[in-house]
């Protein structure tokens, strides 16, 4: 285990982007967005992603500088042009648009085309309840779910997240692909297959904050994926080859319809309400042929409009629900967002996010074949952030 | 089979509440709520819920005439007050009131604090549906599910239902309990189970419309129920002597915390914000004890504050969607509202909403437990709406 302060893995950030001219201040948002991705424990949309974005700005699919425009403005609502920017620069602007219209009208309704790949949805929900606000963003994603009966992967893991705020900087805070689970967790399973290249005691680390406890690393849950017909397989490796996800629920006697009903209510609220691609016309993941043409829904809720004393209704709901009797005594019952703060507690007591020797080696691999920095990161492969 | 004509149900269900000085203008409002949800195949939260409002009218545990009141009113929001009328009184009054306010400002976002249950949250949304928006509804419920790792059953099964206009009167319509399956559905099973009441033929046809095709009627699927310590169960009797539901996804490795995550969210827009009873503290279903003091959330948007033709786009999404390649030949893929969609053609068929045997029988038990109308159900069962 190994930890970087925020401030060398920005500068680290800044500097890949820069070197293909993108705007210094965009670059910025986007090391913001990744790094705190890596802070709450959601490796798989930090850093690790970072040669998606640098990919996309040095092909030039993504805009380099500029400025969201706001193409329609009534009302609770606006429409928004991402002008194909990096997605955390559209969602900045879509999220801080949503909370000011909230503050005149109690409730505020952005939502974006022409937009990119954006990290997570907690980056900007958290605007919100900065705010005193609830809020809730939505995002379609590259086609990765296989919808239930259906034998092409023909939509998004399109997340859905929501946070309130309640007392004393606690908060509910859901941020959930809506497949069984997120790409990058089927990822890090054949990452951590690799047993050779993890050290034991990392691995148990590693294991109680990321990944269930009960997720074993040989195979993934019936649940999780399917091979490339749509089928459901339990080898993670034919979920990466050519398969996909399955949505949330699993196959339909196990309400998989239900997961495929939410993809798509996602996919409606951005995509379709947007004007921006949607469903299977979506670029691929990692594709820079075309732009990628995302939409996004950011929402905020005045929750002042509403009946007095939230915050503390909230509290009390969170705090029932957490102190609720267990099933098993060492498996404490946990409330969305719980195991995130529990992660980020780790980093500050370790004076930085915390990577393993296993992450540092994928960065460097996906480096590697996105033929950025290739020299630098062979030769010094363990300090990278100098 | 027998089919029964609307206005035949809708009589003796206006008649039934009448006999306890419920005011009729809202008896009928009720009756159409019910009539729609078995109309549209939801039977589990039609006709056979009606002793439920009867008892809580007859009990006077839900008032019997009145009217929804304004608390706040602002920008794109309002709080209100359902007066502990009948659910179906509330939920119109307030999808109205969303509808009203986001054809001025775009967004209609309506709470509501101490109603009572409405029936399925798809007949609300209807309402936006029909006048050119997208609606989402969302309420909470009496505790019935057990949060991943809970060994207690403090929350419900809190639905969440989203509706989109498309083309030539098609829609996205996704009206979903947010545990794997509604307790409705289990009851189902158990009504199933009793082979020797049901005539085989009728068994396949209603087992076509309403329940999945795979369903088999001798256990459910793992991730369906708890017993009653929040253990796994397959055997749908421990599910109701006591146990519980199980949250969207199952158990934990399953990604039911997504679904403990989404029954959350649910009560956070709906009781938290509304300033309703909430989590284990509402009242256990089928108790009139003590109000309801239920919390709704009605929204409505009007998609013509975004990107313009958001019905085409939607339609073309369906179509895809629909048209992609099938897992099985015989099992189209289906969007959310189609499995609805082909029960009301059945229905128009037959010239009136159909019930079997066992539906009617239910009904009859029902009563009977109810201690509503007893003489008259005994005399002549099978004629109920004359």
């Amino acid at each position: 285990m190994t930890s970087f302060r925020f401030v060398q893995i920005r500068n680290f950030i800044v500097k890949c982007l820069a070197k293909y001219d993108c705007n210094l201040e965009h670059a910025g948002q986007l090391a913001d967005t990744l790094i705190c991705a890596d802070y709450r424990g959601h490796y798989s949309h930090g850093i690790s992603r970072l040669y998606v974005y640098v990919e996309d700005i040095a092909t030039k699919s993504c805009a380099a500088s500029g400025k969201p425009k706001i193409l329609k403005r009534k009302g609770a609502t606006a429409w928004v042009d991402g002008q194909n920017l990096l997605g955390p620069v559209v969602g900045n602007y879509c999220m801080q648009l949503a909370v000011d219209i909230a503050k005149d009208v109690g409730i505020g309704w952005v939502v974006v085309k022409n937009s990119n790949h954006f990290g997570t949805c907690g980056w900007y929900v958290q605007r919100a309840i900065n705010n005193g606000m609830l809020g809730m963003v939505f995002t379609n994603t590259s086609p990765c779910v296989f919808p239930t009966r259906s034998a092409e992967k023909c939509i998004g893991s399109n997340p859905i997240c929501m946070a309130a705020p309640s007392e004393d900087g606690d908060s509910f805070f859901l941020d959930m692909a809506a497949s069984t689970v997120a790409y990058g967790k089927v990822c890090l399973e054949v990452l951590y297959n690799n047993k050779d290249a993890l050290d034991g005691k990392d691995k148990q680390k590693y294991g109680k904050i990321e990944l269930e406890d009960e997720c074993g690393v040989e195979k993934i849950p019936e649940t999780w994926g399917t091979d490339c017909n749509g089928e459901v397989t339990v080898d993670p490796k034919s979920v990466l080859s050519g398969g996909g996800l399955q949505p949330l629920g699993g196959c339909e006697e196990t309400g998989g319809y239900k997961g495929t009903g939410l993809c798509m209510m996602v996919e409606i609220l951005c995509g379709i309400l947007g004007g921006a691609a949607f469903g299977r016309n979506i670029r691929q993941w990692r594709s820079t042929e075309e732009n990628a043409d995302l939409g996004h829904c950011f929402i905020a809720i005045d929750p002042e409009c509403f009946a007095p004393g939230f915050a503390h209704r909230l509290h009390q709901f969170l705090t029932e629900t957490r102190n609720s009797k267990r099933i098993s005594d060492d498996k404490p019952v946990l409330v969305a967002g719980d195991r995130e703060r529990m992660h980020m507690t780790m980093c500050d007591e370790m004076g930085g996010i915390v990577y393993d020797k296993i992450q540092l080696q994928h960065l460097v691999r996906a480096f590697f074949f996105a033929s950025v920095f290739v020299q630098r990161i062979q030769q010094n492969s363990t300090n990278l952030f100098c």
